[in-house]
């Protein structure tokens, strides 16, 4: 089993809802280190799991949409805890959604998991990981 | 699958038995860095893996109760070498064994795996993973 | 010439005023990763530059008034850009007040200079340092 | 689950062909910090997944065979692309064949997973991971 | 005294000559992470010791015309070993010659000191450090 | 001003005599990770701070010396407490006649600083820096 993995980062601010939070039901922000790592079984004809320049393209493009916001104003995010959990889904999300519309190439669809990781400071770092192709046809 | 790693670290005293290990046979000692990671399926009812601050409490708390100690005098480590594998399982049997009790929260039994890595200088690391429930039924 | 350095975060949420600012204009946020040296000429009677638990704790005292909290809110920081190298001055600064109260012990007051570095991501990072004296005269 | 990981370098030239390296396709070079992960279900007599000097010793010898080497003149890689993925996979293959050979020890024949791991900067890293057994038995 | 620092890497192949670099003197290759740190005593008008937009582009843009290079070919460095220490040199010149062309923003003339450090690997990175005006000067 | 670093580790047992150490003052231990940087104004004839090669043999054979003790039970270290600053400065001064024995190499004179690293955890570290002439002269 090969894997790929590319780093990026993206910073935002927010606040949380429930006892369980804290002091984070506050406003306060975070910076993630983002970790997106492309498995397969098999190279593709190149000899590559992915193409690396494309991956991080695609990284950095989804991390700017949430780069420099407020997410608790981000309309599509209305009612949800935006955890570091949460995050990590909603970014492996798009990128399967960006492999299924073929943006890292046609080799990438041998991509059988992506798994997202995204670090909250140098103590605390939370990941989901799943097949794109089932996220990518439930978008 | 999702996954939430905290960080922490204890420093130890020990020795080893056996040829195999050398000049580590000698009374030395370790920093061991520390990562604990919970992995379940689905997130519970706040939208996480488990509650970061309580997490953080029973790791620091494990791993108080062996900081600053030599392992040779400790009675329940008895003519076993406190391997860094050892001392990981040592560490997920804890963790498993709180979460079993209840010590992370009631939602923490939904954690299917748990995720124990010790790295004992910038070139070596070791690591424990298992079910948690086994591990608590077993103590 | 001695150091010694402890390791700490905090996460808030700011904005920044100005055109150089660009997209972080906007209300966004950072972990921010600290370091804190302490340097002195010589070690003290015990044989160290400072008391690293007092160290430790004062840092996390000092972060711990900003962790979680929106600096745009904070009424100290009113009409400033709470930049990393703003930031980093203003923990120094505390640092020091810290120091010259006699916080970190009466020893501590042999440290001649304290640096203080902002690790904003994986990427940049921010620092500032003097003399704690003079920073200490000056609150 | 016991997993134990050793870390090494090697430093080398090569080239990559095919239009989708871009600049890549001219000469350059890297440096590949390896990480070796060692994973068996149990413990062996001495209490631990391998030999950390054994392995350590084996991955540096490995890496020496490449370490200060043009790729691109290594009869055995001609005609193929020595991309960070290739790489990896080649490394495992010569750790589970010196498995085989029972150069890490009768006790490593217990190990069931290796996995190679690969970082070629602080952004990007790739690995193979697979059973020792069958690569060694190919080779 | 205030310092922000930048992080970015290049990918190079050389060689060097004499007998002091051993295998060296074989043609291989090498990953610089490199970090750039720009120290001034106060900060600008927009209380930033530079613009970190601008310092990231230029840094990207310095290691840009060296990265994807075989360094034996190069004009400039003919008859030169580029060694780590050379190449921090080279890079800090070049940093500074463009905060003299005033690329990094008419403020970043208050810069009084630049460092530049080359990770070569985990365990091995050298830095070059002075006063960019005279460097600017220089050239 | 240029600098070399490299990066080794040694594992010890200790105790610390005095109140102030807390817990610290029972038997416990530490991993060490060892950052010996080199600095001088100008490159040797060969284009570089040190032979990198002689310099981590040095800096390994210091460790090794020290690396699976008790140090306790050291001699030289009878009565003193064996803090991490204490031994960074056992470090330098060891290294600073190491240069003044000549084994790094005749060029090696023309280091004007040494400064010792020792990272104990991820949260904590401590070093001494100072000219190796007159610590070689004082051994």
């Amino acid at each position: 089993m090969y894997t790929v993995s590319v780093r990026d980062h993206f910073m935002i601010a927010h606040s949380f809802r429930g006892e369980t939070f804290g002091p984070a039901q506050k406003l306060h922000g975070a910076t993630y280190v983002v970790d997106v790592a492309f498995v397969r079984p098999e190279l593709d004809a190149d000899g590559v799991v992915v193409d690396i320049g494309k991956a991080s393209d695609t990284v950095k493009s989804i991390l700017g949409a949430l780069n420099f916001k407020n997410l608790d104003e981000v309309p599509e995010f209305a009612g949800r805890n935006t955890t570091t959990e949460f995050l990590a889904r909603e970014i492996f999300d798009r990128t399967a959604a960006a492999i299924g519309r073929g943006e890292l190439g046609e080799n990438a669809r041998g991509i059988t998991l992506v798994r997202v990781t995204l670090h909250e400071s140098h103590v605390a770092w939370a990941s989901f990981e799943g097949a794109p192709g089932a996220a990518s046809a439930r978008r």
